[in-house]
């Protein structure tokens, strides 16, 4: 039995095993909103019961959150090949805006598009297609051979898309368990729609949530405007601060661990060919706005950031409301690089907000999650056979990428069971991750599948 | 037949007017919310039938937006008095954050608290409890002399609480029905616990929302940030740049047209004993948070303020969602004084937003409302009457005072109908108007009924 086997069954069953995605799809399991818990906990069980199908030694493990799914299979014999720990998650993000939205977000549909079929739902992309790439791979490769390639173990966490709480304790509890040669992470994009790519770097990030509270109540903007403090004005000012002229952050201390680029990697990213007109063209922007005198690129992967994620505060209903609102919140998020130090900026941060606090307001704090930015072991034998495998699939040759989203558990794999971690996806720029209509392409679907079975294949020689 | 006997009247008719206040407190009539225009309906066909029961020849009149009441009443002979007409709005505030309620806000309820018993539901002080007032001492004056004292007309209106945008063209169809010797608006408060106060000047108010909007989606914060415009910081830095570090507003040109205070006038108030730090405790404060220099009754009466009433953007859930929103938006208002122009300031307002706006990024404003500041002609005769007939009922002397609040309906009165008004009113400061948990002291109802028996019988000679 041969590759050409395995690549051949893929071909034949992409119907059912698009359908597979559909069932999963159809599962509503946003996680960072408690009133989706079932459904999470309906999608971990989905998984059981497929990985369970394939042979795989597969169970829900109860956390804090929402459960884990872990599931191991041994290759045709013991000895045989590396041990490879595959990871995704199956966990969602939030729909709303939902009136921005074609058609109900979890009622999946294979859709034709000038750019070809695509299957459109949420978490199409991020990540339960992508999730299923592997786990596709795996059943065709079963299915032709009777048996996998080698130890397998299957990790999909439930809690991504709401800074994954559970994360790290579960790793420590059962790190031997989960201990592996590598691991293989499958949460990230292209580089172009046929270039593939393998992340070797990945900014980290910090979540934080700020409320300020000015009068105890919301009050007549007649009655107090100009004697009462508007908690809306503190935290536009804070928010303004953030950023200096040239589009720095200024929180103290923030560029402390930040490397400048060498130029072997400058130069490498400038022969990427990176479009930044066409990037931004794509969401109806035109100029870059991040740092002044940074190539695009630079802003995107190796630079640090700060973001308002969501504000809120007063009256945002129809009409008019003449309040002075009691409190003003933001979400806001930093992307980290290189040796950022998540909790001293933690620190810094809280502290220059009490610091512009006036008199008469109070600050409450909340904590969304922390994770120091990643760089991957390029120079392991695994990462020359990925791209090989990469490279024979896809029309354009992989490339080595750097990811601007955060993936922490990249980071966990190396600190927690000093394990290395490769991320490879098929993910598009236009999927529309994290926003209305997102979409997960046929061929990404496909082709990752192949792709997969590709890498199975070097890994296993 | 004396005042004596309708001040009588008055009280042992007191529970059954406040049963019929808290029948009218029932219906949630919210105008700024299209959800509630069945409501502000009922609302509007029950004054008309119980200004019908008195006598008058009251209808409901429709307009673009929620109708209004008018009715019409002949005094004991045609030339006998003045002509007075009474307006004030059956239309409430919104009632959000509902979870700050102790009880449903349309479920009126008389409560004993340590300050007394207070009818405690969403519009009993603003303004339905004062509304009432007024038809109580009518129907009492009635029900004593078989007749009321002069010609009166009753005006309401069911949009105030959002712009009145049916109110100017209104008035200039039907000036000639309007016009009266003098207008009554009861829509204040008192000076002071046992205070009464005729208010002799009204800040204006010009309502605002703006919009920006920067990529044309919600996009991924880690895909995109640091390369991609965030709207809500642009909002952010605009909101932070519309007061400076002392103060002051911004906009270009806002403080033409703002006197300052005479001589005459500050001794006045200082007279009045204003204690900031109560009136701040209240609420949760302590210090005065306005321009820096000016005494705190000074920010509250007579200088302008710009106030956030609201803002919003990006993911407002619990949890966290690292999105970059595409859009950011804000209700921002302005109370004005003196020959503060509206329309200059809202144009100065404007274009101030447009030349912060960064590349990529795109505005769109919303009017809510606009009205100059207004100043009463205190030298009026009826003026001294009405302060003759308020220190009669209180325990104190009534006050010529300022409202901050706005009351765009006292100006109309003089510009379009020549009519000068005069705006009484019983609501004490702790009413909670515009917030959770609103109330209007019984004593506030009861009081106030008699101070218009007295106004009455004074205007009448």
């Amino acid at each position: 039995m041969s590759l050409d086997d395995v690549l051949s069954r893929i071909d034949a069953d992409l119907p059912a095993a698009t359908d597979r995605l559909i069932d999963l799809l159809k599962i509503p399991s946003i996680s960072t909103d408690p009133a989706f818990k079932d459904h999470c906990e309906a999608a971990a069980d989905w998984l059981v019961a497929d990985l369970q199908s394939l042979g795989v030694d597969a169970q829900k493990r109860p956390t804090p959150g929402h459960p884990m799914v872990v599931g191991h299979i041994d290759g045709p014999n013991e000895s045989n090949g590396p041990h490879l720990l595959f990871y995704g998650h199956y966990d969602v993000q939030p729909v709303d805006p939902l009136d921005l939205w074609d058609r109900d977000p979890f009622d999946p549909e294979v859709q034709d598009t000038l750019a070809g079929k695509v299957i459109r739902a949420r978490g199409a992309s991020d990540d339960k297609g992508q999730l299923m790439t592997f786990v596709e791979a795996c059943r065709a490769w079963k299915e032709v051979h009777g048996s996998l390639p080698c130890k397998l173990t299957f990790f999909f966490e439930g809690e991504e898309e709401s800074g994954s709480p559970s994360l790290v304790p579960f790793m420590e509890e059962h790190a031997e368990e989960l201990r592996a040669d590598v691991a293989l992470i499958c949460d990230t994009g292209l580089y172009g729609r046929q270039r593939p790519a393998i992340v070797t770097m990945l900014r980290g990030l910090l979540g934080e949530e700020v409320v300020i509270t000015g009068p105890d109540k919301d009050l007549h903007s007649g009655m107090f405007g100009g004697l009462a403090m508007n908690p809306v004005r503190v935290l536009a000012r804070v928010i303004a601060a953030l950023h200096d002229d040239h589009g720095r952050v200024t929180v103290p201390g923030f560029y402390e661990g930040v490397p400048e680029l060498s130029d072997d990697i400058r130069s490498q990213w400038q022969a990427l060919g990176f479009d930044a007109a066409a990037f931004l063209g794509e969401v109806g922007l035109s100029e870059p706005a991040g740092e002044a005198g940074r190539m695009p690129l630079e802003m995107l992967w190796s630079r640090p950031t700060c973001e308002v994620n969501g504000i809120w505060g007063g009256y945002q209903g129809s009409g008019f409301k003449t309040v002075l609102p009691s409190r003003a919140g933001a979400k806001i998020s930093f992307r980290l690089v290189g040796d950022q130090d998540p909790q001293k900026i933690r620190t810094a941060f809280r502290q220059m907000v009490r610091d512009m606090l006036p008199p008469d307001c109070s600050v409450e704090f909340g904590n969304h999650g922390a994770s120091p930015a990643s760089r991957m072991a390029t120079d392991a034998a695994v990462f020359e056979k990925a791209r090989r495998a990469l490279s024979a699939e896809w029309p354009e040759p992989a490339a080595f990428v750097v990811s601007g989203g955060s993936i922490p558990i990249a980071g966990y794999f190396k600190s927690i069971l000093d394990t290395d971690a490769m991320l490879i996806g098929f993910a598009r720029d236009d999927d529309r991750i994290h926003s209305p209509d997102e979409k997960y392409d046929l061929e990404s679907f496909h082709k990752g599948i192949r792709s997969w079975a590709r890498i199975l294949a070097e890994l296993d020689e």
